[in-house]
């Protein structure tokens, strides 16, 4: 089994983390997306998606979505647990999941990918057809990540983490979701006390530098 | 227990078919989108985010993503089972469900969603900021439609069904992503024998009408 990753890169990252909090570690091999490596015959050889982080067994097999990743991993080793216990917990933390993913990092990445000039010709992750840049892309991320702000910070104001009273992947999702908005300047407004008070706690932990 | 659905729309649809697969009713409530009934005050007492599909208990407490939906409902009821019996399988179908979501879905609502005069200055749904449509956001979504249409028929080549040799719920993603691409006159090529057989087989089974 074999991690190929990108140190620098928000889904990685979010991999990297949960095996982290889980105390799992595997083989890796960074994969270098700015100079295009993901693009290049060797990678595309083992994932034609071209997207990274990806996930290879011994027999050449992959899985290649974050959270497929994430859910492999948690089915193999359920505790500690990150994606919930029983239905409703597990739906509960899934839909805040992907409420960090679509309104949050997905914000972020419409801004990067739509201004980044490495990214000029492909403002979109991956292998797929070539997209130029939008820059009113940029613009939308921008309001949506506000708005996302906003949000996060009402959330965190009810509870402590944001599934719930536990540390999940959902704060995984978000908190990389914060450190991949400073690539864009958009960071975390001052006045957000109740984003500050959960971002210092979950940087606190461990798992947060891997 | 009561689903907030809205019949022509397609991922209340998602969750519409993963019940009738499961056998399982619920009683339901229509909710008008194109009325904009889903952002008045009523429905965003039920779901600040004023999205649908949303499933509410009796308690109040709301799941309002779909695939959390379904994977309270597989979780609830496992058999059949459409998201994976062990954690190879589940990670295999979560990535191919996202990547119908992410590659055919997301595609279609962003030429739906930026060219439909009912959302001219809504282009995202539910109930955050107001975000002007992005003509050229609706062009990259026609070139990544017709990259999915390809890489659909290519996947449809190799397997029985979108995850393999089984019905789950990535078909249904695929299904409802062909539906709603009619929206946008975006037809599966005819060419596409591969998709087109399969197309046939998933709408001959009970639940298509769902």
């Amino acid at each position: 089994m074999k991690l190929y990753d990108m140190k620098q890169a928000p889904n990685p990252r979010r991999v990297r983390i949960f095996l982290a909090e889980k105390g799992i570690e595997i083989p890796s091999q960074q994969i270098d997306i700015g100079a295009g490596e993901n693009l290049k015959a060797p990678f595309l050889a083992i994932n034609p998606r071209g997207t990274l982080p990806t996930l290879q067994f011994d027999d050449g097999s992959i899985i290649d979505e974050s959270i497929a990743i994430c859910r492999y991993f948690e089915m193999s080793q359920p505790e500690p647990n990150l994606m919930g216990r029983d239905a409703m917990e597990a739906a509960i933390i899934e839909c805040w999941q992907r409420q960090m993913e679509f309104d949050g990092i997905m914000s972020v990445a419409s801004i990067f990918r739509n201004t980044a000039p490495n990214f000029a010709k492909r403002a979109r992750p991956g292998s797929g057809p070539d997209t130029p840049q939008i820059p009113a892309l940029a613009e939308r991320g921008s309001i949506l990540l506000s708005a996302f702000y906003e949000s996060l910070n009402t959330r965190l104001g009810e509870t402590e983490f944001i599934a719930g009273d536990r540390y999940t992947i959902a704060d995984i999702t978000a908190f990389v979701t914060v450190d991949f908005a400073k690539w864009v300047k958009m960071r975390v407004p001052e006045a957000h006390s109740n984003t500050q008070r959960w971002y210092d706690a979950i940087s606190a932990r461990p798992s947060s530098t891997a």
